[in-house]
């Protein structure tokens, strides 16, 4: 799940995703997305999400709030000013992306976190 | 070296790591697939395997007797139904690829494990 | 620093920590803590905190305010009843000690995280 | 739980994780070990096995049969002739220690496997 | 910045670099690259070196070089001859891609290195 | 090996490794180090090197020239003034202690890079 609201931004991670061989979903705000995760929370494989969202959360809340709904959830953050941020407001073992960055970073990110599984499987 | 019984998955696999540049040979079985690592242990550069496999190895005897001919030799397994068996089964430092994946994942996979090379180079 | 109100546990981890040549600051609550953290950022290497503490910050508000002050500080929580809480509320590269831990435990925690410095020394 | 079936280490090992804090239980075989496991999975924290027992399991069954009880289970080898075997026969994430080794060794790998839960706590 | 001075391997790897969604700057030397480096330290983002270069400095001299400038650059070199070097010779959280590698390799090196950073963002 | 020429540190060291059940060999220079590394390269588990030494060799020599005859020697180097220097001057996989440190620090650190074998074991 993609949570953006930069319709230009969306259509490029979109891309980057959709060749890599993912499917994605997108939603616009962190109130659009937590409820989707919640209600489907074994559909949904991973979070790739924006920072400043519209809305009252950012993605460092969406961040907790999916992990509170799936504690081993990949979280992938997308920032360009607030990555200083990360070090207090990212949860651990997520991966922070500083834009700009390239398509080929998106996919990595991704797939290191879906191929790490926890020992459970 | 691909180790895979279905040949519509062979084909996805083939396209996907086609598509990274890597070059690919595929055996139907483990008892097809040993022998030839074994003959040219420097030739095959990892191993990209299917737990449940016509004859009577599975994909984890694969791995552990690709490990036993080379002790650095990369594994990746696929799995839907079998994945809980990973921490019990799988060897050290291989990847797990739950059903279905996506090629990109299948491409960080194989990547991470080569570019993670043993001390001696 | 050592954050924890209860002083029979202050006493174990004050122990602990001096076996293994570490000196030792301990405060009470975050709201002693944070300050000294805040006027020292130097003076103190690590954070180690419970996370049930008297008044109104808890041990995850402690990480959160300490990588606000130096993005690199070291963490550490221990917790029993909360350690469900770590994938949403614990920062990035932190570490949990689940209640009851060994003191070598404790030891190793802190120099794990000493011992790996940012690309900048 | 520590198997081993030599006395004198079994000694070096008790004395080296009792420094350390940790409370040990010892199984000489691992058909001993396994049942003790399996009855009490929450009572035990990790295994250390060596790999030469008396009776018919090796350390390496011991360590795939404690990950089939509980898949996240701290694994610990100590072989001297054995470790070669290790990139074959030992499990995901496990640590080998190769003999002699120092009581530091020990206490290390045993707190780094027990420090770095799965995500769910 | 890819350093190499092999215009057939520069081909391969723009093109892989570019269809991750990079754009490249190419030098021959290490002459050439460290005075861009040096100049206009912000601009280039990773280093993608081969061993043997024109000039009188090598790859190894290359990447330590390039972390003078910027202690946390991410470094990828690039060899056939030279592998057993990378162990004294190249920098520390560096990445060796031994020839032939294929595109997909070099693409998630640089990937895994941009999106490790440092604590402090 | 720790190689170190300030009497004084050399005794804290030796007794911290010590404590951890580690044997101790000492030289006072890379030049003295260097060929006992050679002369007997499986006596040796593992080089503390301070970054000061008398001699021409500074700590970051004695650790390229402790990997080029074993390239999977564990390497740990201690400085106060050089640590800026260990992200161009440090080996690979080495541990970097920033003075004044801890013993458990140490210990972990020789502990950690003892217990990450690589494959071949």
């Amino acid at each position: 799940m993609v949570v953006d609201d930069d319709q230009e931004i969306q259509g490029i991670i979109e891309e980057a995703l959709s060749d890599g061989g993912f499917e994605i979903a997108i939603a616009a705000s962190g109130e659009e997305a937590v409820p989707l995760l919640r209600g489907n929370r074994t559909h949904y494989r991973a979070d790739v999400t924006d920072i400043n969202l519209r809305g009252t959360m950012d993605g460092w809340e969406v961040g907790r709030s999916a992990r509170e709904i799936d504690p081993a959830f990949p979280i992938v953050y997308m920032t360009g000013a607030a990555a200083h941020e990360w070090p207090s407001q990212g949860v651990p073992k997520s991966i922070l992306l500083t834009k700009p960055f390239a398509p080929a970073q998106l996919l990595t990110a991704v797939s290191q976190l879906l191929n790490n599984p926890p020992p459970t499987g």
